[in-house]
């Protein structure tokens, strides 16, 4: 079954507020497998409305559209839906009941503008709209249909949970399941090449790749009568990838890096402390954005100048002279001297050029050595990565606690 | 001038992100008196790119989409904008340098699907992406127009600010100028309501507020024939909104909190130290945004345990057990401790419930005590923020570098 989403407003056409009745209802319908291949946005406006029910229903069997069910003039869905399908409106006596009640007890006096949102076409199922004036409807002609929402998301989610998703899934009988594989270390292009024979023969499940702030993650997708058939689906799948991509999956399932590194830490009761210097505190900040970190994070430190490398991390004067504060021997003794400072298992650290500036022909912007100290060996790798400073210092973060996460593999 | 914009992506499709492109060129093509009467998404797939682009070309002179324009086999936006266009891609060689480069930097090796983001027909203006690999392009044909862009906002959004806008101000022959006034400490009601008959008699300029992330900030934007017409026509509103709103006003034009802050501290010659427990490194990182801020950060403490909080910061043992490590007294000790330890003129510091559990009826989640030690003295406040646990680590973070700013302010 395919359907399409229609947001109605000038709002969103100007840009004055984010989508997201869209992106709901879009996530809601791939739930319960109702294709969804194009969504719109058009203003209130009767013609380009009516032009958008002709080209959507031409294409598809189901239309939603959010907003322009309000009392004002301007709220014009229902009337060009219903002018659409050839159908009458006519006053709907429950509707008027709830929406005076909703005036009373408010101690408001009911204005006509509002009995207009009463009025629906004899065959339409009216959807009562418990969080505001507007009801909702689902307004039939042959095969058919136009589901029209209020557009408040207070409003129109409860609204779809309670009628619509129920109407639809006696319709399409069909669950789509998706799981997400996480990725670190290995580029798009490089994922897709050595999957390229999976995703070329893809069809259900369907896989595709996206990139997110530095990170790759592929959704596997698939189509079933029930939950457990699609999961059926979709495990072979999983393991095959995992066979591929082997350590460069850091989670399959909605979860983050850090989650992944802090249950490795508790399992193993490992202890770890934090130096940061380019980084600046975000290294510390992305594990303790994990609930329970607790446990195993004793402390973090943000030395950003020689002096704190040296006096707080035992950094020597000879290697921030011989090699610069800039270099793997910098970052290899700062992971040694916090861990030693603070009696941890494991000190990781971060030192680099972030930029704009301070970059050089030896050291460019967005140079970036990353140490780690566990189990009595100290490791440190060295990176360039692109962007602006924000992101230069994203990319180091998310770097080291992949380097970690490897590090961690190993013990196991 | 009529333009449609065209989001590609099943992951927009299937509501796996919101789609924030969409708004934000929403945005910008209205402020430049570009109309949008039409937004759509479609999915990763040729036939129907094709009719989208049949439907808004046959409605509209410029077509913008974001998406697709990746180095993978199931990235086509280009390849059917010029189907579309019966132009043939051509090899285009700076572009090609530059993703080289790209690579190169990377010690990546390049793949031939990454050589695909380089073809472009003769005739395209192709836009460099200096945040990704993947250039947009201007194509054209006859009156008809194509602008395609990259999908990740951090690629996108550059590129259109410096290459699209231009391109279509020239276009529509009009100079729009905007000012954004950058508010913290008032909330965006108080806002209004401080300013509401200037907002209510707009004209030209337009004054729009906005919220993100617990700031409000508005926006005055002019049109005009000449730029400095336009900057004539903002001015005295700005000077206005400042005589209302005074020291809440804490930038005007697009400068960040830590900007302001890193620019007094530097004026004012005077060093600070950071001690963070529940924002576990966000001030310290936040901080460190600033590129020169190293003249006076001298260090960050990230001191999440209670010991820590004793062993590095000298908070008193009877403190935390007389008033618990989420206090007034600890914050405050916190702030007098770091800045006498490193010897820094300011000391700030966090501590709090950041959630989600923890809370109690006493001190809910959500509760941050912030300190401040300056100038011999030593203040704290308590304020408890909504949201997520992230979201109340970046609104206490806001908040205790505002707090700086106001007490730096009462300095000069």
């Amino acid at each position: 079954m395919k359907a399409e989403i229609i947001t109605v407003g000038t709002e969103i056409l100007l840009g004055d507020i984010i989508n997201t009745n869209s992106q709901y209802l879009a996530k809601e319908l791939a739930s319960i497998g109702v294709d969804v291949y194009y969504q719109s946005s058009v203003g209130d406006n009767e013609e380009r409305l009516l032009k958008s029910f002709e080209e959507s229903l031409g294409r598809s069997d189901i239309v939603i559209t959010t907003g322009g069910l309000g009392p004002t003039s301007d709220d014009i869905t229902k009337e060009v839906a219903c002018k659409f399908f050839n159908q009458t409106p006519v006053l709907h006596k429950p509707s008027l009941q709830n929406i005076e009640k909703y005036f009373k007890k408010m101690n408001i006096e009911i204005s006509d503008s509002n009995k207009k949102q009463a009025y629906f076409p004899e065959n339409a199922m009216v959807l009562e709209n418990k969080n505001g004036t507007a009801p909702g409807a689902i307004l039939k002609n042959n095969n058919k249909i136009i589901i029209i929402l209020p557009g408040p998301p207070k409003e129109m989610k409860p609204m779809f949970e309670e009628f619509v998703k129920p109407y639809l899934q006696d319709k399409t009988k069909s669950v789509l399941m998706s799981k997400n594989i996480k990725i670190l270390g290995m580029g798009e292009s490089l994922v897709e090449k050595n999957l390229i024979d999976i995703i070329k023969e893809q069809n259900n499940p369907t896989i595709a790749p996206y990139v997110k702030e530095g990170e790759v993650s592929l959704r596997i997708t698939a189509k079933a009568k029930t939950k457990n058939e699609a999961s059926s689906l979709i495990e072979p799948f999983v393991d095959k990838i995992k066979e591929r991509l082997g350590n460069c999956i850091y989670a399959v399932g909605d979860i983050n890096l850090e989650d992944v590194i802090a249950n490795m830490l508790i399992d193993k009761n490992m202890t770890i402390s934090v130096a940061e210097s380019c980084t600046g505190g975000m290294v510390s900040s992305t594990l303790i954005n994990y609930p329970g970190i607790s446990k195993v994070f004793v402390e973090g430190c943000v030395t950003y100048s020689n002096e704190a490398k040296r006096e707080r991390l035992g950094v020597k004067k000879e290697t921030l002279d011989k090699y610069g504060a800039v270099s793997e021997e910098t970052a290899k003794e700062m992971a040694y001297g916090i861990a030693s400072k603070f009696n941890t298992n494991i000190g990781i650290s971060t030192t680099g050029i972030a930029g704009p500036d301070g970059g050089s022909e030896k050291k460019p912007v967005g140079l970036v050595y990353m140490g780690i100290y566990i189990n009595g060996k100290t490791y440190a790798i060295g990176q360039i990565f692109n962007g602006d400073r924000q992101m230069i210092r994203l990319r180091a973060t998310k770097t080291i606690l992949n380097e970690l996460r490897l590090k961690l593999l190993e013990l196991s």
